[in-house]
């Protein structure tokens, strides 16, 4: 049993230990397999993968060829990512400082897969996410399911992930709050307001998502550090919660809660501004490290 | 610039103006135009299509190849879909039945692609959705994007939009309101509880969205009954809200909103149950026609 599930992965997901999506210096687009400069257990300081050939989804192997990193990409394509769903109020101390109660049932919202984006991408800010207060970072812990679940038992439910990654689930408050008609979906939708990267970590390599140090820097500064450990739903209970009379994909993403530590939470409250560098790390994946952009009105299209 | 307009739009999507998909009789699954039968504009009664070959949302032409039609399936494949956004209270008299206010801005939830399912399926319920009282019906009009929309003023909304369909927005309204925290998406996101078609009819065909009859039949008896004009955002102030700082793709749909009388607004309410046939319909579009299908436990995997 165990044997057959094994060969079932390794069929469908290669060996690929840390996965990444990159621009080569060859002008191409790759996936890869990272590897690590000697000593050095920094995705972001790839400067070299194996290349695997074939559907990252479907058939496909990690070759012998090794390309040069130009830059990480988004560790999964836009094309390759089927649904975003993120889970809200999910850490204890974050539903303290929130004033709300510890939810009885995990809190589920969605992004489009629009809002994804790479790792040192810019987070752009469109006109009407500048208006009123509230622009906000939240460091989480990113689940990316590797094969169809669907009413999958929480004693299995990791082996229907691929691996882990980190992500900022960046939220305008007045939107997601006030403005939206109490859904939160509409204010942390916008074009590339889901970081995520800098690669995917397989479950080989992490074998318990749920003690993990987590953590945010804005401008130099720690302003959320936390474990995993404080999840109210563990990363296996929110896969097999969310697969019940629903299948989830291959390539389908779980942003899993943020910790304390919010702008929101915070007494002065601060938001973010443009030209802010926020930084969200996951112990064991590494870092994504952005810049907000406020975009202008001419560089908003028609 | 009309005829730019035109000539992009035909080069992308064809000339379908009644664009199903379908199992054939030879037992291939094609997209294609419907042929209506003589004096019949119904496309659930077509039995003949012409085959469309190439990429729906990329290269494709309407071929002279026909094609019988065994079954109508949803009219886009789940991978040609990417989100599907759903709109909450957008009918005055629906918002004044769930003793909301009218919303100040488009209420947005989603639903995963996993939802989507054919015009007449079986919806299925699982357990965790057969706990409680609270399965419910709406009809909606559904939107079907053309091509990548972002900051698209309302006036040029429409020609962002490939057709429309109606679909059903099954919700619990346990878990949709109670159990979910206040978000919406858990409790409307099951397998199949969105069903659509039966085919997308061209804006070319229908040139205002916002003056459609729009109706819910169960088992025979009408449940809901109203016209698109009660929407209080049209069709086009939708798509362009939408857009704003969001890129909207191809092949996204957006659910409208329903009218007056769900089962949650009626006195006594009014809940779906085992056996139902539920039937919703739009002017100039057609119906659907699904029966509820309550899951046994050995019909959940694992």
């Amino acid at each position: 049993m165990v044997y057959r599930d094994l060969q079932q992965r390794f069929s469908i997901f290669g060996i690929a230990e840390r996965l990444i999506r990159f621009l080569a210096k060859d002008g191409l687009v790759y996936y890869g397999d990272a590897i690590l400069p000697s000593g050095i257990n920094e995705i972001a300081r790839t400067t070299k993968a194996r290349v695997i050939q074939g559907d990252i989804f479907g058939q496909h192997h990690v070759t012998d060829t090794i390309a040069e990193v130009k830059m990480l990409l988004a560790p999964l394509s836009r094309n390759d990512i089927r649904s975003v769903r993120c889970i809200g109020l999910n850490y204890a101390q974050h539903a303290k400082e929130s004033n709300l109660p510890v939810p009885k049932y995990p809190v589920l919202f969605y992004k489009p897969v629009t809002s994804v984006t790479g790792p040192f991408d810019d987070i752009p800010v469109p006109l009407m996410a500048q208006e009123g207060k509230g622009l906000d970072y939240e460091c989480e812990l990113v689940v990316v399911i590797s094969k169809e679940a669907r009413d999958v038992p929480v004693s299995r439910a990791l082996d229907f992930v691929l691996g882990y990654a980190v992500g900022n689930d960046i939220s305008h408050r007045d939107w997601q709050i006030k403005r939206g008609g109490g859904q939160w979906n509409l204010g942390k939708g916008f074009d590339g307001w889901a970081p995520f990267g800098p690669g995917i970590v397989s479950t080989s390599l992490i074998h318990d998502p749920n003690a993990l140090r987590i953590s945010t820097m804005l401008n130099g500064e720690t302003v959320q550090s936390s474990t995993t450990k404080d999840m109210i739903f563990s990363v296996a209970q929110l896969v097999s919660f969310l697969s019940r009379g629903t299948t989830l994909l291959p390539g389908d993403l779980i942003f899993t809660g943020t910790p304390q530590g919010v702008g929101m939470g915070r007494k002065p409250q601060l938001w973010l501004k443009d030209g802010d560098k926020v930084e969200v790390s996951l112990e064991g994946v590494g870092s994504c490290t952005n810049h907000v952009v406020f975009l202008s009105k001419s560089s908003t299209k028609l």
